[in-house]
Parts: C-alpha cells; structure tokens; sequence
C-alpha cells in the first residue's frame, strides 16, 4: 500500500551554530511550529535547507531530528543530493535508519552528466534508501540539466521505488504531463499554489511556506472541500511572502532570521559560502516580516 | 472608457497562397469559423500568424480582413512587429486605419536592444497607432529580451495607450504582478489556461485556441459562472490540442492544415523560411487531429 | 579556378539619411577609405551594416554601390539574410546583378528553424546567387543557433557553390575544424586577428577594421611575410580599436560618428531601432577615437 | 620575490582505487611521466582530477603526493574548490602544509553567488593558504558565473596574494584584459596552446596536456625561442589529442584509461556520478590513443 504524500510541504531551513553543527533544538522548534500551523510534511535539506552543502554528519542529524519530531504527525522526504554519489548513498542510508517517509535526490551536481550516469546516480541512491518511496528534485536553474518527461520514464523504469517529484523547472505545463504517468507532483513555485492544483499537482513544497504555513494550509484546505472563492482569495494574497523570502537574493538567511523572530530561538546563518545578510537588510526583512504577520504563530 | 479585453482570444495563423499574398478568403473563414465557436478576439499576425515574416502589403491586408470581418462581433488586436521600426509603424498605421481594435508590437528584433530603444521603438508605434490600445508581446524565448516588471513600469510611464501585454515568457508568477500594475495580461500558454484565470489573467492567447475554440470558450464561460468543477475537467483536456500544435515543430504549418480540412479551403504553407510539416507528416497531424475532433466543427 | 577570399575584410556601416535612404556619397567614401588603407574585401550589409534592418531596395543600393567602387580593387561579399527567404533571394540577385564576388546569408531568423528548414533557406538562396561564391555567417549570439561542424557538412553536401564562412561564434578551435573542411574561414572577432591566422583563418571580418584598416592590415601583412614579432606587437595594440566600438552598445552608430568625422561626410546614425548614441556618449566616442588616431586617415 | 607560473601545466587526472582512496602510486607515476616528458607544472585536483567531488581527505592525499613528488621538478598549483567554504579551506591548509607552490579555487557553486559572497570564499580560502600563490579557476560553463575583468578587480584588491587565473571561459580576448591587468593567465583550452600565448598568456592548463605533454612541449619552448613555424606547424596538429579526451564526453575517465595503458598502472575509474566509459567506449579511447602515439612515452 503506496504512501501517499499530498498537502503543505514546507522547504525548511536547517538551523545550524556558527561552529559548524545543526541547532538541534532550533531545528525541532521549526517543525513543530509548522506542524502546529498544519503543515502535512517537510522537504528537509533540500535548498532552502542548503542540503548540497552540509557534510554527511550535519545531513544525518538533520534526518534524524526530522524523523524523530514528525513521526506521525507530519511526512518528512530527506533530500539527499550532494556532490558524490557516496556522500549521497550515506544520506540516504541515514534516512532509512532515522524512519524518513522518503527520500529525494537531485541529479549529478558541478559535472556534465550523461542519460546513463544520472540512472546509475540515482539508482545508487534509491538502492541506499530500501523501500523508502523516491522523489526526484527537478531544479534545472541550479542543476544545468532538467528532468523532461521523457528523461523521467527511464527513470520510472531503472527505479522502482520512484513515486514522485519536486519540480521547480520553469515548465509548469510538465506538472500535467508528470501527473498523467501516475506521479506525486509537487510543485517548487510558492507564488504558485493554487494554478498548481489546478494542473494536477498534489502540493507545493517552497521555502515561503516554511514562514507562512497558515495561509498556505488554509488554501489547500479550502480548494479540498471545494471552496473556490476562498482559495482564490488566499492565493491573490500570497505573493508577499514569495517577494520576502527573495528580498536581497539570501532565501536560507530570511528564512533563519524571521523564524528566529517568530520562535525566540537562534537559527543561526547560512553556512559560507551560502549567501547572507548584513546587518541592515537584515533588519529589512524584519520589518517587512513584522509587517506581514510572520514574526508571530497563527494558532 | 476604456474598452476590455478578455477571454479567448485564438492566434490564428494567416492564409496565403503559394505566389506570396494573403488569402482573404481564408483569413475570413478562419475567423468566422472562430467567431461561431464563440472566441472574444483575436490576435492577428502574431508568432503564428508569421507576422514578423509578413511584408508591409501583407500585414496591413491581414488587419483591414480581420477588422471588417470581426467588427462588432470579436475584437481585433492586431501584432505588427517588425525588424524595422518604419515597417512596425506602418502595420500600426495600417491597423488603425482599418478599424482594429488594438495594436501589439514586439521588441526590437536580432540586435540587442537597450531601455532607450525599446522605449523608443514602442513609442513610435503606439504613436502611429493612435488612441488604439497597445499592448506588449512578451516572448523572451524568441526574442532574447524578457519585459520584466521592472521594464514594464518604464512602458507604462512612457505609452499612456499601453493596456495589456501578451504573457508568453516562463515566469507564470509574474501574470499577478501585471495585473496588480493595472494591465489586461493574456497568458501566451494554450496548456495552462485555467492556472492563468487564477493568477489573474483575463484570458489566453495561442495557437490551440484557434483549433479548439470550443474546448476554451466552455472552460472560459465555466470558470466566469463559478462552476470550478467544469472548468478544471475541461483544463485536465486541454493538453493533446497543445500538443498537436507542436506536433514536429512546425505549429502554423499544423494550424494551416488542420483549418484547411476543417474548412473546407486551402490555408497554404507557411511563409518560407517558416517550418513546414513534409506530407507524411500532413498525414500524421490530420490523423491525431480527426481523433481529436478537431477537423469538424462544433456548433 | 576559384576566387580567393583572405585577409582584411572591414565589417563597414551602411550609411544612410534620415528619410531612410542609403547614402551612396557616404558610402563610397567609406569603402575609398578603406581601399586606401590596403583592405582586401568588404562584408557588406553585415551586422554593423544594419543589413537584416534593410528594406529591399536598400539592400539592392548598397550591393549596387559596392560593387561599382571596389570593383578589382577589393573584393564584396554581399550579406542577403532577412526575415524572409523571399527578401534574401531578392538580396542575392541584386548581388549578382551589381556584380559583388561573393553572397553571404544568416540563417533563418527569430523562428526556431529546423536542419530541413535551414538547408532550404540557404539553399533558395545560393541558388539565386546563381554561381557567385556563398558564405554562411556563423553568429549564434544573434540567431540563437550556431553552425556547428557537423551541421555545415550538411550544408556543403546541399550547396555547391558554398566556399565559406564568417565564424562570430564563441568556439575558437572551430575555426580549425572548418578550415579542415576545406573552407575559407573569416573570423567575426576583431580582438583576436592573430590567433585566428595561427589557427588556420584566412582573415577576419568586424567592425573595427573599418575604423583602423591600417592597424589590421599592417599585421596581416607581417604575418604573410613571416614577421611574427611585428604582427605580434600590432596584436597586443588592437584592442583599444574594439573596446571603441563597443563603447555604449551601439557599434553601428560608433562606426558611423568616427567616419564621418574621418571623411568630413555625414554617414548618418543607425536605422531604428537599431541602438543609437545620445549626444554626450557621440562626444565620449569621439574624444577617444581622436585620442585613437582614427578620426584621421593613415596614408 | 614572486614566483613566476608559465609554460605547459597538465591538468591531470586523480587516479583511485574503487574503494574510494586515491592510488598515491599511480598519481605519482602519472606526475614523473609529465614532468620527464618536461612539463613545467600541474594542475592538480582540478576538474579533470575530480576536485570538487574529493572528499578533504582525498583532496589532502593529493596535494601531498603532488607536493612531494614534484619538489624543485615542477610547480604545483592545488586546486581546492569545493561546495563549503569550510571543505576549500581545509583543502587550502592542506596544500600550504604539504608545500604546493599555490592554490586555486573554483567560486561558489550550485548556489548563486554575489559578489560578496564571492569574495567572501574567495578570501577565506586565501587566507587559509598563508603566503601561498592564489588562483582564480574561471570556468562558467560549470559555474554558471563567469568572473569578467570588473570582478576581478575586486578580487584583486580583497586578495593580496592573488595573481593569476586559469581561464577556462569562451571569451578568448580576456585573456588580454587579465593580462593587461598584471595577471599570470593561464589558457584552459587545449585546443588552443598558440593563440592563447599570442594573446598575452603565460601558458595553458588543460586535460590532453597530460596525455600529450612532449607536444605541448615542444610548442610552448618553439614559441619561446620564436621558432614560429615550428610552433604553428605543431598547433596545426594539436586538435586530435583534444578530440581523444572529449570522445563520449567523459574527459576524466579517457585520461585514467590513457594513462593507465601508458603507465602500466590502473589509474582506477573516475568516482561516481563523474561520467564513465563503457568497455566498449574503453575500447574505442584506446584504439584512437594507440594511434595517436599516447599510450607510449615519447622520451
């Protein structure tokens, strides 16, 4: 019986301390924040959560404090993309081991890859995590090489565990297309939410979701019972939370500076050379998130 | 007052015959068949309409066709982008002459292009056009330079007749911000027709409509009436009309045949150098459209 | 007994007036200069030529005007790409008419075309080139399609009268790979004339060499008789000549400013929308060019 | 006194066995081989070495072994970009320990970097290597930014001891700018040893300059002594070793498979994801290579 993945997805930031290690406690204080606004899982490392740069340690911690604080309150897909295919291969074995629902993976970083090195890549990866369901995370602005549907139907065949994806590529027409060969569609585009539904997606997983999870609950909730007016309302007010997350280029920094705000807990700053704020667009984004509602819980 | 644009407005392709002139005859019966399929407007001339491949004789023939046979019943917006500034501001001319309802107009086409020329270049349309409403044709995956926001601002400062803009480039978010400046935004994306309604699009504008003008006008008329359910059933449909108009990269050459069946009449080829289906390819695309209905019409 | 295309080859500006028309005065001048300083060829009508900006018959006076003043004093290779293969073979034939040496041609433009549709465009027009001698310009930055190696041999297997072509295109080491194929390659880069000649190119072809003629053929001549020393000293000079150029993004309109001021004829200012100087930068552009030495003859 | 960087740097492969070390044996035979077919330095752990996918561990064996076998024989520039700023830092003290000659550093990858954040890493990684030469590996096409002379211009004044760069980017003529800009440029195409040298570079760093090097050699020292005709008639027949490396687009796998057979040693397979060779693409590289003469030393 397939797990099924669906809803508010939150593309977490993964709190760390200035010497390197994740801020356990800051780390589960985001989750249950979230998981108290309604959230029904998290996309844990992914790119938000500056998953290709943390080493194999600081991604198992994160898989582990993830588990531990979900478990059966919320789904958690461990992203596990790195550089090596070994250092992946630990990430995911780290998922298996903590009780992650599933595990995502982008393709081949850095390098030109071929059709067949992405297959075996990801194969390593799938194998590593057992029966874990597999997501592929669709990223072509970072990763130079998309995952078209055609690409994707070797990917279903090489991988039997393979159940959905995130897809951030720009081609939001292929969320249908994905839809249509029986795969869990989330969308990456958190300015997107309800177009998204409409194009057969089972959810969005974004970083504005991780500092507004309320108002993207309720959307998703009133398009479920069917309360059009209501979803379209929440979405023409949606964009605000995109503009802040992107305010200054430093999504990972405004994420860790408002949620510090919001909990009273130091999520620290991206780590180098992940793009930070300085002292005064720091204090921006704060206005702007006081302004907006996020620097408080909404329950 | 201003007059409103919205709905489904098909960019249909341009009849021509071998020896290089316009079909009157065909434009006519493309437009009435998309006229009684109930379409709001039309888009004249435009990417598959090969208006930049016209020359001035043929463009301003393709506006005095589309405003005598339209008038009263579709409103006509007519594209007239061109690679020299004089030729656009003759099809502007020739546009308001005739009765068209509203100019369009590429960017500067091939060189690279500053603020100042595009500016510049507008200006002098939307001038020749007169009180005509302009609108600009947004389409960065062919002409290399994306009207962002940003840019937009500046259009709108320096063209009091800009009231709209054809969407076509990826960033499906920005159909909001252009709505929120006051602009009538037609998505350029035949696949995605009701995720633009609910990102605040008064309607779409594409090749597909004017094959499956019908299919469009329903989800249109459904969507406005607040029945969702019927709208999302008619979008999760949309896609194979989409894709017979790509069908081997020549989309003007399949809207040609598939009208030219439908019709009754011969629509032409393509203008060379304009990509041409070879006969077994004809044969492909009028078997996947007999399948689809779309070599009839329905009314 | 084939001609021979090799050395200088100025990527002059296509003078005109501000009704429109080409300025045959002017334009004699230009190519007198030119001729005076040594060229060995003219790329007429070319990017900095405006060429794809030309109407037709501006296009026929520019070939015409050409032809008549380098007649066996240098060579003219007459660029025919426009919009339409229609307006390109109406190119070619007055090339052949007026009597140039060579025809040149883009490929298709702002449509994607397809290999079919490229091999016809080319093909329409060589053959009304009847048997001058054709070139293909190789300027993927602007067409958005580059001609790599094994897409010539199509060509060459298509085109008989093929001998050549301007390779603008960022892949240096194909200039070798053409020339292996038995064609006589200009490069587009008027920074690297030198490294073009070491690598197997028979001249080059850009602007700047309209404005120092002198400089370029000074080092073409030192490489011909085996003066490494001299062509090199003249190499580590050139690039104050193309910095100029590109001054401000608007290389037709610098070359126009400089030779008219070099000529004491007004060689107008571009086409629109073809980017233009304001009057302060024709002032910058002028004060440098002075500085230059190339607001005065050299002989 | 500051060392001076110049002539034919290889940048070799890191061979390694398929647990996951690399094979300090087969690096050193591969370095005594370059360096007594005379090469004048390397290029180590760059991206034909595998650098950015080495772990700290392997990329502190390979800056070991390269520092001890070169010693007083051949310089040594360490690369050691990595994903974290912490990962490139260890590399670095790892490099000035072992006693490189300098190190180089690849920008942030994956994520989009500012410019502050580039100089951010850029000196960390600096400071990290104490007194040690500094490189700059401009190499876009993987980077997806390209440090154009204005940056570097901040770099130059952020980082004392930053004084060259190997420049892997399309933009031939910067070579000249670097250079013009007090900097030791190093060319990153192969396929390019003379040009690049008549531009104002100090040499080049490349992948066939490992299976080649007695060509390369004899090049570069032609060129010094001005035997031009030597130097171009050796250029001339340069491109076929560079073909051979890019045969099924795995560069780093043709070298380990090359050097392998020329060495008597198994230089191992590249690590996974990095893009293999089949037996039968194995097969292939080695047929072409014995052709070519570089599966025999040449001394």
């Amino acid at each position: 019986m397939a797990i099924e993945f669906a809803g508010v997805y939150p593309a977490n930031p993964t709190p760390t301390t200035d010497d390197g290690r994740v801020n356990e406690a800051a780390l589960r204080a985001v989750l249950e924040d979230n998981i108290r606004h309604g959230v029904h899982g998290f996309w844990i490392a992914g790119s938000t959560g500056e998953g290709p740069i943390l080493d194999d340690e600081q991604r198992a911690v994160a898989a582990r404090v993830a588990a531990e604080t979900c478990k059966g309150r919320a789904k958690v897909i461990m992203h596990v993309g790195a550089m090596s295919t070994a250092s992946a291969v630990k990430g995911a074995k780290a998922a298996l081991a903590a009780g992650c629902d599933a595990v995502c993976c982008l393709p081949p970083l850095f390098f030109p890859s071929t059709e067949r090195g992405r297959i075996d890549h990801y194969r390593a990866v799938a194998d590593a995590a057992g029966d874990l369901p597999f997501f592929v995370y669709n990223l072509p602005q970072l990763t130079q090489v998309e995952t078209v549907p055609a690409m994707m139907e070797k990917f279903q065949r090489a991988i039997p565990t393979l159940v959905g994806l995130k897809h951030s590529a720009p081609n939001f027409a292929d969320i249908r297309v994905f839809a249509d060969m029986g795969l869990q569609v989330f969308s990456g585009w958190g300015q997107l939410p309800l177009p998204a539904l409409t194009m057969g997606a089972v959810g969005s997983i974004d970083a504005p979701l991780s500092l507004a999870p309320w108002h993207y609950v309720a959307l998703y909730d009133a398009w479920k019972r069917g309360d059009m007016a209501r979803a379209q309302a929440l979405q023409d007010e949606v964009r605000p939370f995109v503009d802040l997350v992107w305010m200054y280029g430093a999504p990972a920094h405004v994420c860790k500076v408002v949620l510090s705000a919001r909990l009273g807990m130091d999520c620290g700053r991206p780590i180098p050379p992940v793009n930070r704020l300085n002292d005064e667009e720091q204090r921006d984004v704060l206005r702007v998130a006081e302004a907006l509602g996020v620097t408080r819980t909404h329950y």
